[in-house]
């Protein structure tokens, strides 16, 4: 195919997952065009095409899926779902996924009542303003409770454990208007990748087991599933049809102390969860999302490696340099991903991928790698 | 590290190897500069930076050495050795390989003798400018023999098997420079690719099983090796230490029917051989050769499937078009790897890279994938 006639994927926002998606676009022959308004966004930094403007701007929006690309899709959650909405209704080219299944991502409490009505396990919640309705709550489903900016949180921002009425209302005086949840007796944390093309093809990499700490996650685990995790996949499959998903979504999900799955988040995109899958899987979650928006045939998920970890490089008190990476690179078996980002401590500037014989040995090596770029180790 | 900061390699031609170089370059956080007078050349279609210039033009090549870039490798073997020579004694920063060890691989002369002299296996050979020479040789080594380029044969071209005098003459009439070879009997044909960095590690991947027709590599099988593979392997790693090898080396080599090894061809840089580590191996020769020219430490190349093959993407009649792409796309555990060139039959357009349970299994899938973009079936 020439190149003028390649596949062209518009992607709002030029991070790491733009980034990603662009390297996995150069085998399929396809060309990743993204919105940002920064010049030195990763994804420009690596190569893919860029369209100046914001994602906040219905104009720009609008702009960017009439200028040449064959659909658009996403980087982020940071586009106002109304403007989705408005994109939608004049785009020449397909939204996915579409802004109705994204909004499920963006909205906490859309979330929640959908996923619910579907008759899907997820925590106890209910809208509030005002801390007497938190104690109504918390008089049927205890203290403390969990209270959730409905949109916008990311990363942990956003989420405030309280364990009365007055420190509801502290975090009331600022946020006026949020999500009260049960706070869920959660065993471990699980994640499932899962994709969906328009035309109904959906495939499900195994569930992954994720550490987070102070809400950003900091390792993500592949291994044999156990049956919980085969459910978790098997539960994401059912919710990529029923929601039309179009792309790739994660799910992260609890499993309780006595053994149960409760949905926890999603976000209908390429997903830090999912990175691991890019050195330990036939198709890894970029490829698989290009392949989707595009509608065409989902690759295998599989595993090729017995055990893969994932482990984020955060910014450490000082930029790496060549000393930092060459260390990095002396771990065996392991796969530095870097951002091309400005170090800044505590930023996410890479992911380190390790495989192994076995979870602890993949661990070790990942998290030595990282260690050798500075990112501090997550206290765990 | 910033993306100012950015380690810079400055690839001379931007093919589908600067391509796949620029692909491996992302994780790392590398920066690949290519020099090619082509602004829709193969690299920079990927978003590979472009140095607008002739890789032979002394003056460019110098110019490229000076722009910024932290070390000077190639895509190929197009620029003459005199100018690299030239250009190593003025350019700032290192040539990687070095132009006389790059020689090794432009002059099968040069090369023939340097092997020869250091104990390594290669056909006799000598060089020829007139039919007679041809005669004499034939007299010790047998008809048919071998005339072969001295320089700038590639793919096929620039071989010739004559039976007698007459063939012999009707080609130096054009080529009045050649190398004879004997013709050696030919069980099969294997590839080693092997990488070292300056400061001394050297590392090989399994050797692999190749199938070349008319020339033309159509076919790389990676699986466990045998012995006198491993043997190949073995020699490749002691030849890399030798010619003080910086990147990455494709070495063929034939198995006689006595069940000896010959050296055949090297290229100093990635190579159609080595397209089957992208994946198979936890470490590719992409990303191993810009580690080696980097002296970064280098990468395991071990597998991490049972069976891999490659499968050269030739253009068919017709350019395949999105039908032919979700074809190739339905194949399982395959994975396209497009050049972004215009259709041409007959032009190496991409590869497939297919794994699976068995080296059959694994060439059914590729075979079919490649098929399925139009490429030719290789007689074989």
């Amino acid at each position: 195919v020439s190149a003028s006639s390649a596949p062209v994927v518009g992607v709002v926002g030029g991070g790491q997952l733009a980034r990603m998606l662009h390297q996995g676009a150069i085998g399929l022959g396809v060309r990743v065009v993204v919105l940002d308004p920064d010049p030195q966004c990763a994804a420009a930094l690596a190569g893919a095409e860029r369209f100046d403007g914001a994602w906040t701007s219905r104009d720009d929006l609008i702009a960017f899926a009439s200028s040449g690309v064959d659909v658009v899709t996403f980087d982020h959650e940071l586009s106002a779902p109304d403007d989705l909405q408005a994109l939608e209704a004049v785009s020449p080219v397909p939204i996915r996924p579409a802004p109705a299944t994204k909004l499920l991502g963006q909205d906490k409490l859309h979330q929640r009542r959908t996923l619910s009505a579907a008759g899907l396990p997820v925590p106890a919640h209910a809208p509030v303003s005002a801390a007497a309705e938190v104690e109504a709550f918390a008089a049927t489903h205890g203290w403390p409770v969990v209270l959730k900016a409905i949109r916008g949180g990311y990363d942990g921002r956003g989420v405030w454990i309280v364990r009365d009425a007055a420190q509801a209302a502290e975090v009331l005086a600022f946020a006026p208007n949020l999500l009260v949840e049960e706070l869920v007796d959660i065993d471990r944390e699980i994640a499932v990748m899962v994709a969906r093309r328009p035309s109904g093809q959906v495939r499900a990499w195994p569930a992954m087991r994720t550490t987070q700490v102070d809400g950003i996650c900091t390792e993500v685990i592949l291994t044999a599933p156990s049956p919980i995790e085969d459910a978790a996949a098997e539960l994401t499959r059912g919710l990529a049809e029923r929601i039309g998903l179009t792309g790739v979504m994660a799910v992260e999900l609890f499993v309780t102390g006595d053994g149960k799955l409760v949905l926890n988040e999603l976000a209908c995109r390429p997903h830090n969860s999912g990175h691991v899958t890019m050195d330990s899987c036939v198709t890894d979650q970029f490829e698989q999302h290009l392949r989707a928006v595009l509608d065409l045939p989902l690759g295998d998920p599989a595993p090729i490696v017995d055990a893969a970890v994932m482990v984020n490089v955060l910014g450490g008190p000082h930029p790496w340099g060549a000393a930092g990476l060459g260390a990095a690179l002396e771990v065996e078996d392991a796969t530095v991903h870097l951002y091309g980002k400005e170090h800044r401590p505590n930023r996410k500037l890479g992911h380190v991928n390790a495989i192994g014989a076995s979870v602890d040995e993949a661990r070790e090596r990942a998290l030595r790698a990282a260690a050798a770029l500075g990112s501090p180790r997550p206290d765990r």
